[in-house]
C-alpha cells in the first residue's frame, strides 16, 4: 500500500532520492563497490564530501566566513558540545527556551557546565505553555538580560528555531546583541537564512536532508576562534574545521544520502522553492483546522505556528484515537503527537509533497464533517 | 569490474548482505517506507533495534551482567567518553599503547582529563617501533604498573585489541587486576571474546560488522554502575544503558546495515566459524609473505601479527609503487598502506572471501616471481 509519512524524524524522502540509492547500492559510479563498504579516504568519497559541503554553503547562501561540519550524536551531542567549546574557560551562555527541546538544550548545558566551574548558563525566557509568547517578546527579553544579567562575559544566547514538539516556530530570527546560536534540527534548510542574525546553526539531518546519523553544523570563523583548544577531538569544532570534518571516519553512507538530497532540491529550484512548496503544504493543513474550530485546536499562536509541524488536538481522547485509526487506515502514518503532549501531529518536511499534504487535508475536512 | 577491495575501513561488505539492503530500501518489508525514513519508535525499527541487540549477545556469548549500547562518533569518541564517565570524580587509568590507535586513545584521555583536576592518565608502557613486544610482556606491564604506579584508585587499564596501522593484534586478552577496557574497532565480531577477560569493549561497525556510523559498545554492569551521574546524555553510559540507546534517534540505517550483517553471521555459523575463516585468509598471506623474504618483510613479530590487516613492506618504494600498480589493475582496491608508515596493508575483515585472500596471495607470489 502506498503511504504518505509524517512522521517527525527520522522522516520522507524524497521517492527520486531513494531511487537512486538504490540504483547505486551495490556499485557506487562503476567502483565495484557500494559507498557503505567505501574508505572515507578514497577519491569516490572524497568527492561526496566535498560536494555535500558545497551544496550546502551554495542553496543556503552560507558566506565565505563560515565553516561547515558534520558531527553526529544529533542535536544532543551539540548540547554539550556548546559548553565544552565555549564555556569551559569560563563564561556566561543564555538560554531562551520555547518548547521542549529548547529545555533540553538547557539542561544538558547545565549538566556539562558542572565540569566547568567559571562556565554560567541563565535560563533567559521559558513559558510552561511554550506557546503562550511570540518570539518578538522573545527577542526583547534576550536584550534585555543581556543587560541585566549576561553581563560582559556572555557568549552567546541559544535558540530553538522550531520545536517540533510544540509545534512553534521562529518566523524571523532576532537580531541579538551576543552571538546567537539556533538549534535548527527541525527546520534546517527549509527555508533561506539570514546568516547576519546567527553565529552558529547546527541540526540533524533526519527530518529535511537525509537520514539519522549526520549533524551539520555552520559557524562564523569568529565565533570558532573562541572555540576551547583544549578538548579531545571528537568534541572539538576547531578539530573538525581544521581536518575538513575527517580527523576520523564520517558517516559516510548518511553523507552521501544527505548529499544526494541537497542535489534534488537544488534541482527543484532551490530554498526559495523549498520555502514556497513547505509555506504551501503548512497552509493547506491550518486551514482546515481553522475551517472547523469546533473539532480541532491548535494550541500554537498563529504567529508561531510552525511550517514543519502542525501540532492538533481534537475535543477528546476518543476522537483523537479514532482519527489516527481512520488516518493509518488510509495510509495516513506517523500522525500520532509526541507521547508527552499526546493529540496529533503532522510533519510536512521537505519530501512530503503537495499531495501528500492535500490528501491529509482533505481527510481532515472529510473527518470534522462527519463526527463534527 | 569486479574488484577485491582491501580497503581498512569503511570495508568490505558481504555482497549477500548489500542485496538485501538494495531489495529492501525503498519498501522495507511491505511498510510502504524506507527505513532510512522511518521513526526510531516505530514497531518496524523497534524490531530492529532490538535483534540487533540480541544477535550481538548470542553471537558474542555476552553474559547477561553486561549492558550493549549503541553510541556514534567512532572510537575517537570512545576515547573522550571514557574519561568523562569513569574519571571525572578522580582515579586513574592505565593505557597500554601498541600502536597508532592506542596512542590516540591515551593522547585524547590525556587532553580530556584536563577538565577533571583529580584524574590521573598513566602512560603504562609504549614502545616506539610499537611492535617489538609481545602481548604478554605487555600484559605483565600491566601487572607491574597497577603495583607501582596506579595505586588503589586506578579505575581501568586500556588497551587496543587489534592496530590497523602496524598490522598487530593481540592473540589472547591478559587477565587484568583492575577492569580491563579494549578498543575492539578493527577486531569486534572477528572471533570469541572471553569476556571474563573484559570489563567493556567498543569500536565501530565500519569494519566487521557494517558501515560507518554506529559504535558498538559492551559493558559489564559493575563498572557501568561507576560511571558518573553528571554527565549530559550525548556522553553518558549510564543514560546510553537506561534507554536502551534511545534517548535520542540512533543512526536508524547504520543499525539496519548492522542487524542485517549479524544475520548473515549467524547464517554462515557464527563466530567460530568467522574466526577460522579469518585465520585461514591471513595465513594465506602470511605464507606468501614468509616464502618470499626478499621481497616481502612484515615488521609485525610472528606472535603479534594481525588476522585483520596484513601490514608488509617491499624492498624498497619503487618496488611498493609498482606492486600497488599491478594490484590496482588487477582489481585489488585499497591496499595502500596508511600514509603515516607507507608500503602495504592489505586488510582481511569478516566480508572478505577466500577467494579474495587467495587471488591476493596468488598475484603476490607470481609478483615476487617476477620482480625478486
Amino acid at each position: 500500500m502506498g503511504v504518505y509519512n509524517f512522521s517527525a524524524g527520522p522522516s520522507v524522502f524524497f521517492p527520486e532520492v531513494l531511487e537512486q540509492i538504490r540504483d547505486q547500492l551495490i556499485d557506487y559510479r562503476g567502483s565495484g563497490c557500494s559507498l557503505l563498504e567505501t574508505s572515507h579516504r578514497s577519491p569516490h568519497y572524497d568527492a561526496v564530501h566535498t560536494r555535500a559541503l558545497t551544496l550546502l554553503r551554495e542553496l543556503y547562501h552560507v558566506p565565505n566566513n563560515y565553516s561547515i561540519l558534520f558531527c553526529t550524536g544529533g542535536a544532543t551531542q551539540q548540547f554539550a558540545m556548546l559548553v565544552d567549546n565555549f564555556l569551559s574557560q569560563g563564561g556566561t551562555a543564555l538560554y531562551v527556551t520555547t518548547g521542549a527541546w529548547g529545555k533540553k538544550a538547557l539542561e544538558d548545558a547545565q549538566v556539562r557546565s558542572n565540569a566547568y566551574p567559571h562556565a554560567r548558563i541563565i535560563e533567559q525566557y521559558c513559558s510552561d505553555q511554550f506557546v503562550s509568547l511570540p518570539p518578538s517578546h522573545v527577542f526583547k527579553t534576550v536584550t534585555d538580560v543581556k543587560k541585566k544579567q549576561g553581563g560582559n562575559d556572555t557568549v552567546y544566547a541559544h535558540i530553538t528555531s522550531n520545536e517540533t514538539i510544540h509545534g512553534v516556530q521562529y518566523q524571523a530570527y532576532p537580531s541579538s546583541p551576543v552571538p546567537l546560536i539556533a538549534d535548527c534540527s527541525s527546520d534546517l534548510l527549509s527555508r533561506p537564512i539570514n546568516f547576519e542574525h546567527l553565529a552558529m546553526i547546527y541540526g540533524g539531518a533526519q527530518k529535511n536532508i537525509g537520514p539519522a546519523g549526520v549533524t551539520v553544523v555552520i559557524i562564523h570563523n569568529a565565533l570558532l576562534e573562541k572555540a576551547s583548544e583544549v578538548l579531545p577531538p571528537a568534541y572539538s569544532y576547531k578539530s573538525f574545521a581544521k581536518k575538513k570534518s575527517l580527523y576520523n571516519t564520517p558517516p559516510v553512507f548518511a553523507i552521501w544520502c544527505l548529499q544526494l538530497t541537497l542535489e534534488h532540491i537544488k534541482k527543484k529550484g532551490g530554498l526559495s522553492y523549498i520555502s514556497d512548496h513547505n509555506a504551501h503544504k503548512a497552509r493547506l493543513v491550518y486551514t482546515v483546522i481553522d475551517a472547523f474550530p469546533d473539532m480541532y485546536r491548535c494550541p500554537a499562536v498563529p504567529e508561531c505556528r510552525s511550517n514543519m509541524n502542525i501540532v492538533f488536538t481534537l475535543p477528546d481522547a476518543t476522537r483523537d484515537a479514532m482519527f489516527l485509526e481512520q488516518a493509518r487506515s488510509k495510509g495516513f502514518i506517523g500522525l500520532r503527537g509526541h507521547r508527552s503532549v499526546g493529540g496529533i501531529r503532522a510533519s510536512l518536511y521537505n519530501a512530503m509533497s503537495i499531495e501528500g499534504a492535500t490528501a491529509l487535508a482533505e481527510f481532515m475536512k472529510e473527518f470534522a464533517r462527519t463526527y463534527g
